[in-house]
């Protein structure tokens, strides 16, 4: 079953929606094009669809503002400016990754060319800074720091990502740290900003971060099982995606790192790189159960939620508000299963 | 003859390498190793070598903080952003344009591929916003916003530059947008940064950014130049390079809107998507002369740096400051003529 959306994330995207698109609005036509298209506010053509993306990472932004005593309204810069960093670095993942797919649509740079989609993703990440030096939070400059130091490390991940694609001994602490940059930053970041913009105490926002951190690392891992055995209706990608391009998720380097038979017959098929064929993608999605992989990245998520509610219990703030994150802790670890 | 680099220039370097260096350590290793090489401080295995940019955008705001009344060491982290902000725009320009050389070397895309070209661009455009956020500078957030919107500015330029690509109706107007947006922008806020975070006048940051974008238009129009007549030593590219990639580069549109035979010769000459042989290279060469392009652009350079030159006479400075500014908008129009 799919999970429901908390209805602090519905909200959370009917407040932002509009400061995104006022900020987006400013880009010149072409880039603003690219990046509607991949927000997911309008076609090809630039004609108008009702979709857009879920407003996760603004939902948890909001929290974080109203968890140092903030209305929702005070943050909505930094919130659109962490959406911002997010739709930056999936429109440049998507090219270096080759991913042709994004939430059940061609991905940008299939559509406009790498160069727009290159183009659109630099607009995407100056429209952040610009936004959330223009608020007037007690706290933004530290806030836009943060944001600018969560993307460098955004950066970081995903360069690791890229150089495991060329390594075949990556360890599980590797590619755990590879997912607490890649995955795990903005989310932190997310969970901490809207409390740093209000000049909350340093306990609070150190808290929030960790959760922020260790529910990044349990979403990483509940999309990598999705990208294996996830439905095409939930991911928006084909079955068994991430086998298909040999990705080297966490419960794959599990699987590999096993020492087991299972795990070295996974290696073989993942080595070549000729596509593998749907018997062999059956067969690796089979091994990565056998060695443990699955159940190894299952555990995992489970401890990392437990974890980051323990963060949450260590500060004082709103009990719905308290509430609300876990909400989305939640969702963020039940997505499609 | 090559123009002298003025001292100011020399001495920018010197101050702010240093600051570029430690900032480019904080990257992950592989998207540092791509940096720096694109900075020209090592080879493709990442040895050190001794090349390195000629810092002119950093003397030109640690002028601008001069003109406010401060000291050269207190702009230095604007300073090292700005050559971030620009060193980002060229590395992802050279992977949309297709360049394969870059200050004499191959560009970095070649070297590194386009994925960690790519992410490299990212980390130094993010590493730009943290270093200026990290500044005690007195007006260093909105140093840092403004630094934002000309990144912004930059990315229309870019997106305009390869609409025109596509385009055989780019009137003289519409390119010389382009070359605002794309030059003009981050030279006016190089030549005014320093003055915003030192908290100087208003009408001082105003007549500097007027100066900037005159300077970056004279500067374009000379590079317009230097890409069909400059020789291979100065520009580090092929002979003929910018008719090489058919660019519709400044004195080209002044050319092909010339009105006349010429004019509509060389859109012929330049309307296929053929290789163009050298003959026809030499034909594109004489007709941008022959229609007036090459004298129009050499006027208009001339033009250009006159209004620098009086948008600077307006506003009160120490003078060997005023000397030192007009000593670089002069170098910048005068390379390699």
């Amino acid at each position: 079953m799919t999970a429901v959306i908390p209805p602090s994330v519905g909200a959370a995207r009917g407040l932002v929606e509009p400061v995104l698109r006022d900020a987006v609005a400013r880009l010149d036509p072409l880039t603003a094009r690219v990046a509607s298209y991949h927000l997911g506010w309008t076609d090809p053509a630039g004609g108008p669809v009702s979709s857009g993306g879920k407003a996760l990472r603004p939902a948890l932004v909001i929290l974080s503002g109203r968890a140092a005593g903030g209305s929702a309204e005070q943050y909505l810069p930094a919130a659109a400016a962490v959406e911002l960093v997010h739709a930056f670095s999936l429109l440049h993942d998507d090219i270096m990754d080759g991913d042709r797919m994004r939430r059940h649509r061609p991905s940008a740079w299939t559509v406009f060319g790498c160069s727009a989609a290159i183009l659109a993703g630099d607009g995407l990440l100056s429209l952040a800074g610009e936004l959330l030096l223009e608020d007037g939070a007690p706290g933004r400059v530290r806030a836009a720091h943060r944001l600018s130091i969560a993307t460098r490390e955004l950066v970081a991940g995903q360069a690791l990502d890229l150089e495991f694609e060329l390594r075949s001994d990556v360890s599980l602490d590797e590619c755990r740290e590879m997912a607490t940059l890649k995955t795990g930053s903005l989310l932190a970041c997310a969970c901490s900003i809207g409390a740093t913009a209000a000049g909350g105490p340093a306990p609070l926002v150190a808290a929030l971060t960790a959760f922020g951190t260790e529910a990044g690392l349990a979403f990483q891992l509940t999309d990598d099982l999705l990208g294996i055995w996830g439905s095409p209706e939930v991911t928006g990608k084909p079955v068994l995606s991430d086998l298909r391009s040999r990705k080297k998720s966490l419960p794959v380097v599990a699987a590999l790192t096993s020492g087991t038979a299972g795990g070295e017959r996974l290696a073989g098929l993942l080595a070549g790189s000729e596509p593998l064929a749907e018997a062999d993608l059956q067969e690796a999605a089979r091994l990565v159960e056998e060695t443990g992989g699955r159940s190894w990245a299952e555990t995992e998520a489970k401890h990392r939620l437990d974890a980051a509610e323990r963060h949450l219990a260590d500060v004082d703030m709103p009990a719905d508000v308290r509430a609300e994150f876990l909400d989305i802790a939640h969702f963020l670890t039940s997505r499609g299963h």
